[in-house]
């Protein structure tokens, strides 16, 4: 029963794993072109978007970079709402290419306040896009990106959005909420290897492309627009995980992705429910805890290290820590991509049998 | 009897493509630590070098764009010496950065004359850098780089290589032909799929890292370098690829670097005589001609298209055309990675029979 309970890489279906080994081909030929429209088309579906949609070779966060340097000019303000540590690292790319970024930092464990980001984006009027994070891995919590969303297209603005490890897993119609640059991995609720990030650009963030001036060549979307015209990626792609990709995406779509996203809910809420019965408490705020990360507090004498040393030696259970500021502080389970309530039960069940013996006492 | 004979992807050997089917691991647990510094030591072992060296996650265009941002500035004057397609697009990169290209472009097919960058160099004391194509994969040559390299230190520049279609394949001996930074591609001569990008920097590459100043936050060698010191890739690397390198690299090892390069000497003499003598003529200046892709030229008729397609379907085989101006104009063999006399052998036969029905008629 080993099970790899990080936030990404999850574990990988057996035929998607298949798919990772099956012989190379030519990158530039006619399978890998058809394959290539394929996926993309079915990407769309799962982004629940009409946006075009590329695929680069890269990890989440060259996808964060791309995003950035795709829309933006050295000199552009742009509002960071950072939640965790993987919207600090946003922040940080877009200070990196020379944007001037207006943070809105909330507490850590909490999700970020719509009318917050509304007051900013009034006392910065010349701001030009906002960055937000869907779901932050690093605190277990899910924005509300919706509500978030009518704000900042209310106010004309472009918005970016990490959605790493919330798309396939969490709902988010990109088309429905008007998000103008979507990036998600492939290591995270699509069951796959990590290798490619997913990214889709609206039209108003095309109107941007064409004005932003940051450097860009690797990551260019004008590039990558130009030969997906003809079914191909502009630099050699991983190709296997485009294989395991175009096998993942027909066991998602067969389950239908509201089927997913309910899952997902009950896999969060069994997950929470079952670790506060053990008398432990989540680090992040209930209303907005994340359906595919849990992050939880490190309570009554709780040795993070030991307990994650002990449910791997012992359980083959490998889970998180916490990141920065929270290392020590919580520990987290990934519960996102091929995970089944059987598998909640019984990490729940290794849990209450390590939690004393890495220094737990309630 | 398929075959892939494109310059990358190459096949992969049985055991490598099981690699990357194996299941996920954590990759900032122990497992994967290991194997990141066996995986190091191993490449350093065929870049033949002491110098630091990064797993990067990205394809070879990404590899030379991180060469290009860190270890220069906006504004840095650099002599790209180009012999090709991939020489162009480096200097593209290099030009998209901020930096001040000055390019010496040979005309293709050819090689770069050590004495010509001599007197580049002298032309523009002022340059900081000079970028060059080791192996050519668009015109098949192979530059002389020990002659290029003892010009370039000689007058204390920076040497950048673009290493991607030759390490591993043709003798690089980095640290004896002090190159500061040099690129390959997982999918060339290492046999495994595409995905990663390996990078080697030496310490004046350090050095000018220090005062670079072009944005840089993905590609960082900076992360890569504080993250590898405790076992780790700053992102989320493409772990299965790392996998399937770690199996390559004992194949290869065991192999003996030595020996690989007089293989890929004789496999190279083997195409270049096996395809005049059905009455072709090769492309480039045979006394650079590259050991690991051939550019044949099209006479007599040949229709390139037409014989590809019929290579693929009758045969199996997987050819590639000419890029840019050369497209149509000349078709090329990958005989790199996993490659045996016999693979040239029945490639030769095939084209026997398939040249007269793609129009050729000497």
């Amino acid at each position: 029963m080993a099970q790899l309970r990080v936030p990404g890489p999850t574990p990988c279906p057996p035929e998607v794993l298949q798919a990772m080994a099956w012989p190379m081909i030519n990158h530039r030929g006619p399978e890998f072109k058809k394959m290539l429209f394929d996926v993309t088309d079915k990407l769309k579906e799962i982004f629940q978007t009409r946006n075009d949609l590329y695929i680069l070779t890269g990890s989440g966060t060259g996808g964060l970079e791309a995003a950035v340097v795709n829309v933006l000019s050295p000199g552009d303000k742009v509002l960071s709402v950072s939640i965790g540590v993987f919207g600090d690292r946003w922040a940080n790319i877009a200070r990196t290419f020379g944007a001037e970024v207006i943070p809105l930092n909330v507490e850590w464990g909490k999700a970020a306040d719509p009318e917050a980001v509304k007051d900013a984006i009034k006392a910065n009027p010349g701001i030009k896009a906002v960055l937000v994070t869907h779901n932050e891995t690093s605190t277990g919590v899910t924005n509300p990106l919706e509500a978030i969303s009518k704000v900042v297209k209310g106010a004309g603005k472009l918005l970016l959005v990490d959605a790493i490890s919330s798309l396939s897993s969490i709902d988010l119609p990109v088309g429905k909420w008007a998000c103008d640059v979507v990036v998600t991995g492939s290591q995270k609720g699509w069951m796959i290897p990590p290798g490619l990030a997913m990214v889709s650009i609206s039209a108003e963030g095309w109107k941007a492309f064409e004005k932003a001036t940051m450097p860009r060549f690797y990551w260019d979307f004008g590039k990558a627009r130009s030969y997906l015209e003809r079914g191909e990626n502009p630099w050699t792609p991983a190709i296997s995980v485009v294989f395991a990709l175009s096998v993942a995406l027909d066991i998602l779509l067969k389950e239908g992705i509201q089927s997913i996203f309910d899952k997902q809910k009950r896999i969060g809420q069994m997950t929470r429910d079952g670790v506060k019965a053990l008398g432990l408490s989540m680090f992040a705020d209930e209303k907005y805890a994340s359906n595919t990360v849990s992050a939880v507090a490190a309570s009554h004498g709780l040795d993070v290290s030991k307990l994650r040393e002990l449910m791997q030696s012992e359980y083959g259970i490998v889970l998180a820590g916490g990141q920065q500021t929270l290392g020590g502080k919580i520990f987290r389970i990934g519960h996102l991509g091929l995970v089944t309530e059987q598998d909640i039960k019984e990490l729940l069940a290794a849990l209450k049998d390590i939690l004393p013996k890495a220094g737990f006492s309630p």
